[in-house]
């Protein structure tokens, strides 16, 4: 498997970084996976924007916006030589603030930042699609800039052992009573007959498929609130579903031991599903247009 | 300059770690700084225990706290080898979970930790130790679990360079009102003629010199509390200073642009920065017999 990593492609085994990395080091980078499908990215603008906007927080110089659809590019021919340019593949592209001796403080504005992009094949969890999944609720310990989308990520790392540990693929954030995110996800629930999902705030995740699914909800004419879910509020959530790029729509049957509505996929998240499968059809066959 | 990397000793511009470290991909790893007076480390055990319980609190396997003594030892002979043997110096000593496919869980238990060590010249900052050093304050925005020494430093590089843009050494964490931790170090204040210092919770890391410091203190009499300090007590501190093992007991003479105190190096602190410098002394000589 090829990746690219400042500038070469090598095949992964051999790509290594500097122990002076700052990824390594300080967790000092940002992130973003983005769909492939049949060798066309989904979203890929969307995604590009969050990654613009995250090194711009960070101050992390030396990429501006106007590389980053480059970048993309390269990541496409990674698809094509990786042979996973038929069915489901994602791109992971992280950028880090590169490698100079450590000291907290940024190093000097001229040191390149690390640029690594990798391709790997996805496979769609299709039984949890249909049946729905196990989820537990965790304390949101994470920073206050969720917001950014950066490599330090040990409270997601620590959120999702635990979930696995309790035989769930998913463990949501509880912080001072609300949700906010889950460990790689966004959270919705359908509450008093409306498709309700936490606002954006420093708290959470602006997540691309949340975005989508909130639009698809629109188009649909759901009732969609973008509002706090309080802990209190999910006994009368009739579905709850978390939205990811690798996992899209999420059905959650069954939260800390409990049926979420009728244990079953409800209506609403069949109806999304359904609109984003076609979303991301059509944006498949646009982009081979 | 040679490191330690997985049981090998390379030259630091050939030590790399994959694209696939947890490290580098997660920030799933912890680290410690350790002091070393010629040739001598200053407080291992200190290290190795803060070491070993950052390891089990993040179920890192792969390094029983029996084989942290044998890393020290490695740690010493690259001091040696790195003709840092006189004078001050640093021992940089970092674990992470290993390399692995990127998925937010564990890895399998047998996945090898990655295992880093780094030694470098160590300058003191003497000025700042004389004079006094200009903090600025910054909300805490870090994550809940402060208390675990992990590379997820992010918050801590983005307050340390807000430090250094305002012309100042350190930034001080506040959270809710009360003092924290600063970026890389502990804070202590001199408050109604008591030594103030923050009681040690999952908000601020547990830091060895800190404890030191509580050590010198009471065995010079010092009325010594471990609780809070609010902002709103701040412009009451006769003295201020912070402590690390890098800079052991500085002296902060501005804060936010005000003077603490008499602005210049007070009595309490000089004395602990003594008391200091005679228990490395010590220490030196007693590793040395």
């Amino acid at each position: 498997m090829l990746v690219y990593l400042n500038g070469r492609l090598v095949e992964k085994a051999n790509a290594a970084v500097s122990v002076d990395d700052r990824g390594f080091l300080f967790g000092d980078g940002v992130y973003e996976v983005i769909r492939v499908c049949d060798g066309r990215p989904f979203e890929a603008g969307a995604h590009l924007e969050r990654l613009a906007t995250g090194l711009a927080a960070l101050e992390i110089p030396g990429l501006a916006p106007g590389e980053l659809p480059g970048l993309l590019d390269v990541a496409l021919e990674l698809v094509q030589r990786n042979e996973l340019a038929r069915g489901d593949a994602t791109i992971y592209l992280q950028v880090t603030r590169g490698a100079a001796p450590r000291t907290h403080a940024f190093p000097p504005a001229s040191t390149p930042p690390t640029i690594y992009i990798a391709t790997a094949p996805l496979t769609r969890p299709h039984a949890l699609h249909e049946h729905g999944a196990v989820a537990i609720t965790t304390p949101d310990v994470r920073w206050a800039r969720c917001d950014i989308k950066s490599v330090n990520l040990l409270p997601n790392v620590l959120a999702k052992q635990q979930a696995v540990q309790a035989g769930a693929a998913e463990a949501i954030f509880v912080r001072d009573g609300a949700i906010t995110d889950a460990a790689s996800s966004n959270v919705f629930a359908v509450i008093d007959d409306e498709l309700r999902t936490p606002p954006l705030t420093n708290y959470l995740l602006p997540g691309v498929t949340r975005r989508v699914v909130l639009d698809l909800a629109a188009e649909l004419g759901l009732a969609v609130r973008e509002q706090p879910i309080f802990v209190r509020d999910l006994p009368r959530a009739a579905e709850l579903f978390v939205t990811a790029t690798t996992v899209d729509v999420l059905p959650v049957r069954q939260l800390d031991g409990r049926a979420v509505g009728a244990g079953v996929l409800g209506p609403v998240t069949r109806r999304l599903q359904a609109a984003f499968a076609e979303r991301l059809a059509g944006a498949v066959r646009a982009g081979a247009a």
